[in-house]
């Protein structure tokens, strides 16, 4: 075999049988096929998409390019969840703690992406003392003994999609369905789940802009997922504005505690009862969303939740007193207000331009490998619908790197369109798909 | 400027500006944009194609990448030639001492291409003692000298198309248009003509297999071209049988000097009259075609342009006893004739086969830097039109590699149909674009 052929035969809009997949990454991964090949290939990939056979094929082939979290000895269904990302999306400090205390298993690896606000993994560690880089016998004994983990990627999990990742995103070839999809499922496939949710965002903070754009992806995840032998469903959410009222680590942790506890802000509270609902559904715990929500909103009002929550950070070495005394949290120096410039609704309040704002100021990292400021971060006092008046604070900037201030300062108050019509509220799950 | 984004907007059908076209090809030279960003990049160019103006600027930089022949202080029009590659195609050398007893210049670049036959210094080199690599300066004197020079490509002239193309070969991204233009223009740009004629072949045995694909590439060549500061013509000429009757390196040249010496086979000599006549008028030397071709055949018929082969042959060190007795020429220690399994008329000679069976008998070479045998090749006796009796010869195999005298004679036995039916003849010429 060689990979010219099958870069051509690509090109030219043929199908690769899952042998040629196989032996295309396998050689890739093994360094004898090179960069420059794969980058061909992938973006001949971009052009002319992948077949569902061939998505499943690069997808097992990626699952098996290194460890797998074998979870099947513990009692349980174990369950899994993967976000496109977005801003102030902090649903996962919340679910995996939730779903342990209904029973199931929740090992997540998450990640600390490049980009505007940290990962899961850098908001998780803004807990003083928690520690996220576990072996993968940590994994298993922690998943065995408390039904929870948040942990690091390990490079020794699918490292073909490393290696696939860091070409694609030199290469112009991020944008491409099957390779999107092959990266997150292959990811889950490796994480020894057997229900997993997706959670597609849609909107101007979102990878996919358009609804249309992120069905289709909903779409090609849940078809290809299920073709891999787990259970798949997805739901599309709305990602114009930041979820919750948050975007910075050590402030989305706060949040998540705030919703463990009952509270929080709402929009965040529904999208991650009806993941988590969907989890219970797929689990086969429930019979439909609606029982199983009315089953994860108990677990919350009774504490149960927020005691897992309270056992995962203790479990990875985090300070459990400044997760009870939220105050304890890292906090910044700095604190300033973007005023409203005129009295009236917030119409809009764009995501992307907050999770910049959130990056400026220190809560992301701009270079792999640079440390995040826990407590830098934006904070949203009025939200879309909300009535305002001039000059009292739209938002609260946290700031970390005072250099940056002024440009976030900026930033924040562009983010907000303010008008004299309330808006009408907009749903926030836009679909689902199963 | 970073690679990424250049790569991302032509991926999404966005035009590059000139800076743009110079900077990513200036940094990949330098080795600052890596091979694998460029792979993407021309597997982008070939979904999306490139503007005439992109493409100018992609053959202007190609051209600047390295040193230039510089003949403008020799008195005289300077011309080249450039071929797009067939079986049996010995023109330059005949051209190229034509157009110098013509009174034009021609300083030939050639190369020695991966391929089932040689290139034209693969046939040149045939000759005992010729020498091909010649020094820029030689190549000056020699051209101010006699008017004519066959030099093997330096390492020096156009050294990125030389990265680009090893790069095109590996990775699917041979055949896209502006990149087959810039690859063939930024040579004749850095080889100093002034006019310059193109053979687009088209046929069975190019690489254009089909008519308005030639025509497509011989449009795009010109136009691009003229933007040049150059004259460029092209005409299209037909390779569905192998040109002439000789595919392999001594009985090219053995070929050559028939037709210098006014015999030869007519294919070849009307081909190579009708790229001179080009030049000539190109040149301004001629008002029209006609008029030219009837100034070419008097330079053959006078030995004018027989007697400059001589001087180039022995310029570059050949010997011209051997070209004067051509007997003297490399010959195969073994003759291998192939027999016409019925009596009637060649329908077909297939031009690939003969290629092919050429290579296999040792003409051509299978991996770079491979010896050709000088000897070894194809000669038919017969070609489309001819009435053939059952049991003659159709084609003789000069045998370098005796091995392999089955495989060729099988390939050449099959490239030839025999039927009842004489075919009519069709035109060499297919078309001009001037």
């Amino acid at each position: 075999m060689r990979a010219v052929d099958l870069i051509e035969r690509k090109r030219d809009g043929g199908e690769l049988a899952p042998d040629e997949i196989r032996w295309l990454l396998g050689e890739y991964v093994a360094g004898r096929v090179p960069d420059y090949q794969m980058a061909a290939f992938l973006m001949a990939v971009y052009f002319r998409g992948m077949s569902e056979l061939e998505t499943v094929a690069l997808t097992e082939v990626m699952a098996e390019s290194g460890d797998r979290i074998d979870l099947s000895a513990i009692p349980g269904v174990k369950v899994d969840k993967h976000s496109t990302g977005g801003v102030g999306d902090t649903v996962t400090l919340i679910l995996v703690p939730l779903m342990a205390a209904a029973g199931l298993v929740c090992a997540k690896l998450s990640g600390r992406a490049l980009g505007h606000t940290g990962g899961t993994i850098d908001k998780f560690e803004a807990i003083p003392g928690v520690r996220t880089e576990l072996s993968l016998p940590e994994i298993r004994a922690q998943a065995a003994r408390i039904g929870a983990v948040i942990a690091d990627h390990t490079a020794e999990v699918v490292p073909a999609d490393r290696l696939l990742y860091e070409l694609r995103d030199v290469t112009g070839t991020v944008p491409s369905l099957p390779l999107i999809a092959s990266s997150v499922l292959s990811k889950k496939l490796a994480g020894g789940a057997d229900a997993i949710v997706l959670d597609v965002k849609c909107g101007d903070g979102a990878f996919m802009r358009r609804e249309e754009d992120a069905r289709r992806l909903a779409e090609t995840l849940v078809r290809v997922g299920n073709r891999l032998g787990k259970k798949f469903s997805a739901l599309i959410t709305a990602m114009d504005q930041p979820l919750g009222r948050m975007a910075g680590n050590a402030l989305e942790v706060k949040q998540a505690i705030e919703v463990l506890r009952g509270e929080g802000p709402e929009d965040l509270r529904e999208v991650t009862l009806a993941l988590g609902a969907e989890l219970l559904v797929l689990a086969g715990e429930a019979s439909d969303p609606d029982e199983a929500q009315a089953r994860l909103v108990k677990l919350i009002a009774s504490g149960a939740a927020w005691r897992r929550f309270r056992e995962l950070v203790s479990a990875q070495g985090g300070d459990v007193r400044a997760v009870e005394e939220p105050e304890r949290l890292p906090r910044a120096a700095q604190v300033v207000e973007v005023a409203s410039p005129a009295s009236g609704y917030v119409e809009k309040l764009r995501a992307h331009e907050i999770g910049v704002a959130a990056g400026l100021l220190g809560a992301g990292r701009e270079v792999k490998g640079a440390k995040v400021d826990p407590a830098a971060g934006v904070e949203l006092v009025h939200k879309v619908g909300d009535e305002v008046e001039a000059g009292a604070p739209l938002a609260r900037l946290h700031v970390g790197r005072p250099d940056r201030a002024d440009e976030a300062c900026r930033l924040v108050a562009a983010a907000y369109t303010i008008g004299s019509i309330r808006p009408r509220p907009s749903p926030l799950v836009l679909g689902r798909i199963a």
